[in-house]
């Protein structure tokens, strides 16, 4: 593995695809934090193991995971679905899992952009967050491909989401949220994300999810369905203090046109009600820095938008709520060529992402 | 990767190639240990670098490191050698991680024995083995190949050796040592290694190593150069204890045949004058278990049969003394088409093994 630190992808003639772009393979973490998933983590391990299995019917899934859990992970994920040892601090591959770039002869590379657990010293979620920062360069020195070191650069996989034909999407409440890159400016940030993403315009969302802890993340309100065409988080329910941030997102996007020029194609899907944590669940959960990660009642960023696209599926979340499955078929009509496998996800939310947050695809054929 | 508990590479039609077959790849661990390796494991370090890139050359070598020194073991060695985090006890990989069969077909299989660092509470050299005892299934899942669980059985990749013809070369003072496996008789024994190795014959050399912490494991006393020939660790100094430990070995092998019915060859290599710890390299060393693992003095287990079989090299540990370039001619002779690359090694000696400790091959084409 080389680490190119003097170019870009960009010059290098390399560029993010879109995650329905063909994969090679996905990663993620096998969860095991105590003050992110509840009673010793085994509600979530059974939800990462469907997910997993989920992906892995079209595409080459590895679970990375500590030595301690090593044994774990390995006796209750398929014999088909590899488990390597990887250190981390929590389990959120979209984050610390190296974004890839291909050029035109399908050739891979990753990049390894700082990671400060969202936010840092400012408004990050937890302390040490090393273990993390050091995930990108190590899955790229497993797979073997060279890595761009862009670790002066505070961004996750999660807060960017890509066409594949040069459209980025982003939020501004996370892109230029003080725990980022606050010496940058706007132009600055843009500039680094078409230099390093091949991205010709930036689409910048106003706002995400309400109370998501990420400086609400793209991923979990919006995503490309196809070039063009985008699916957003949505509720009718004016009383929501969601209301307001979904249709700042519209209003935005109506007004937007892709770097094809294309005028964007905004589909609905509809948020399930709000998803509340419960005291018996909270009971569950370590103390993050002294303090509880969630107190009983709070609100969740439950969203049915965060859902990952696989080869042949797409694995989307669901809440046991009566508008799973009109949400569900809403994605089908997205998806005519791809099975939309929806997986009950209460026990990935609680940790504080969902579907897309847990996982990170390889791309290439 | 399967797990295979209730089969044997025989009936599998899997065998242990001899180690001068063609190998895909080899596997080391980056040194850490601060009771094995002097002042922090620089000097240690240095010379695995060595190694690895002398073996680099002609396989594509990935060397095991912890999180805390995967960033260490990514600076010194070279773009083309492939890191990947795992935990260990200590940097053994020749003992640790798999042993290798392959089949008619090309396929490999690993094996998982049971380690207990050398002996368990009986007489092993440290304590816990936990890590150690992981490796082997972890290697096999980092390569996605199927391993068979023999984790009821003791042993190290050191304390084995074969012409890849259905001869397997072991010591009698490490197999029937107490704290490996003493409840099997030397029948089972012999017939576990059969099963798991494909072997037809095993050769029992009653010694090895004069003050070999491993219960003298065959691999610094003696080696196949070929079928039919072996090296055998020599000393003329009829006063040095080595001399009757060599000499018994010298006339069993004498009287010995091969699985194929051939007598054996026995080439003779010098060892070097005795190698014993100084102070200044003592102090260097932490305490295990509340005691030096060195004193002043200590002849060290140095021996040239040591060494490494690469695909196109031959990497031989030298000790800065005069014999060194004998023996290293002695091997070259041995080995025509390969190269034969001496490292100074004395660094690697103090932890208590030589470069075939180190290092793990992994056949194939």
């Amino acid at each position: 593995m080389n680490i190119i630190k003097d170019s870009t992808p960009y010059a290098d003639g390399f560029r993010m695809p879109a995650e329905f772009e063909p994969h090679t393979g996905c990663i993620m973490i096998f969860p095991e934090r105590a003050d992110s998933w509840q009673y010793g983590g085994y509600a979530a391990r059974k939800a990462f193991v469907q997910v997993a299995c989920a992906i892995a019917q079209s595409e080459k899934v590895t679970v990375l995971a500590s030595d301690k859990q090593y044994e774990n992970a390995r006796a209750v994920l398929p014999s088909h679905i590899r488990v390597a040892e990887m250190s981390s601090n929590d389990a959120w591959a979209r984050d610390y899992a190296p974004t890839f770039v291909v050029n035109t002869e399908g050739k891979i590379r990753g990049i390894d952009w700082g990671f400060n657990a969202w936010g840092g010293l400012t408004d990050g979620l937890y302390f040490p967050w090393d273990k993390d920062n050091r995930m990108a360069r190590k899955v790229c020195d497993l797979y073997d491909v060279d890595v761009y070191d862009k670790r002066d650069f505070i961004l996750e996989g999660g807060s960017i989401h890509t066409d594949g034909e040069g459209t980025v999407m982003v939020t501004e409440s996370c892109l230029l949220s003080k725990g980022r890159n606050p010496s940058l400016s706007r132009e600055e940030i843009e500039g680094t994300l078409k230099d390093f993403l091949g991205a010709e315009k930036v689409l910048w969302l106003p706002r995400g999810i309400y109370l998501d802890e990420t400086n609400e993340h793209v991923d979990n309100i919006c995503a490309f369905t196809a070039p063009g065409e985008v699916v957003l988080s949505w509720t009718e329910d004016k009383e929501d203090a969601q209301y307001s941030l979904s249709l700042a997102c519209l209003e935005y996007l109506s007004g937007q046109k892709d770097a094809r020029g294309r005028k964007l194609k905004v589909h609905k899907l509809p948020l399930p009600k709000p998803v509340c944590i419960k005291e018996e669940e909270c009971e569950g959960l370590d103390l993050c820095d002294d303090e509880p990660t969630r107190k009983p009642g709070d609100r969740l960023a439950a969203s049915y938008v965060n859902f990952y696209i696989a080869n042949k599926a797409v694995v989307m979340p669901g809440f046991g709520e009566d508008t799973d499955e009109a949400a569900r078929k809403i994605l089908q009509g997205l998806f005519p060529d791809r099975e939309v496998v929806q997986i009950y996800a209460r026990d990935i939310l609680i940790g504080g992402g969902n579907i897309h947050c847990i996982t990170q695809q390889i791309p290439g054929r």
